[in-house]
């Protein structure tokens, strides 16, 4: 399979193009790294991108961030932010997606626990993330019916994160890295759609 | 009670005002009608309507509308009109009535069926209306150490949408439009907070 991975640097994506990459042809897209530079903010971008790449089998988002304070130090541009770049821009390259992926084609989205495990500090990101589980409720129907599919994984706090992120996440177990990407291998390789994944 | 009401002029929020005028005070707003006008999509806008109404023991808002057409035919800023009016204007009231609320205070918001039951034409509801109940389950603990609550409902196609509406909800059952309000009477007078209320 030829797989566009957006966020093929990023602490889940890296683990998923070293599983991928031995069977597949894995590209990766990246703001700062990767074999494609995408802005995934700006929708021309994001089209410019599938240009170069041309048509995939796949496409799979771990790219998005989204500001973490605490709800009250929130503002409105705090969200615009998030909506921005985790929720818009996913939702982006997904939509661009459909006029790259062969027949048979998946996108694979990312949002993330905190959509129905709130922390403090993590307002924006429950909203972001239920956002783009809801934006894959929404759309796997239309997918369907240009004979694609659309999933999103839901990981929560994982090992490689742990170090550094586990004081945010008080109560939380970190899921080891291979079940994270196992999630996105069962969005790709299994016939399910409008799924959201979440890591067992 | 002194309850802020806005979208009071809407298909769900007469009947809300209908229910509680006879023992609160009821103050509506709208963009076009209500006692004091509103535009939620400019903070601004909607901190001067709290200005104007002042202190107050609850508000609802079952305002906000979104884009309905087909995905393929949905465009980016399809998506950020939705996003800018049901999205951030529920959230911008909201974070704005912490400002406003009596103590034991709360917040009751609007998102919608769509978020987990897909028609066709409706992922833009889809994703906004779920990203409206992530909002809520991420701020509620903050909500709470303030001493408010927060709760969305999520209504379902309701009676007196049906005759307009329920060409696009095949399959769906409209909901009596006095269920539908016990639903916002039960997140004003119970204590629960962070719920996704639904029409049962």
């Amino acid at each position: 399979m030829k797989i566009l991975l957006v966020g093929g640097q990023g602490t889940i994506g890296k683990k998923i193009k070293n599983r991928l990459a031995a069977e597949n042809e894995v590209i990766t897209a990246g703001r700062n790294s990767g074999d494609v530079r995408v802005d995934m903010t700006e929708p021309q971008s994001v089209e410019e991108m599938f240009k170069k790449v041309g048509k995939v089998d796949a496409v799979i988002v771990t790219a998005g961030s989204a500001p973490v304070k605490p709800l009250m130090d929130t503002s409105y541009d705090d969200f615009l932010k998030g909506v921005k770049y985790k929720m818009m821009g996913q939702i982006q390259v997904a939509m661009s997606a459909t006029g790259y992926l062969n027949k048979g084609g998946s996108v694979t989205l990312t949002s993330g626990i905190l959509a129905e495990d709130p922390i403090p500090h993590g307002t924006v990101l429950s909203t972001v993330n239920s956002a783009v589980n809801g934006f894959v409720i929404g759309a796997y129907g239309d997918f369907l019916r240009q004979g694609f599919r659309i999933n999103v994984v839901s990981p929560p706090l994982v090992a490689d994160s742990a170090p550094a992120l586990a004081k945010y996440f008080p109560g939380h177990t970190p899921a080891p890295m291979s079940h994270v990407v196992d999630c996105y291998i069962k969005s790709l390789k299994t016939l399910i759609t409008g799924q959201v994944i979440k890591v067992m």
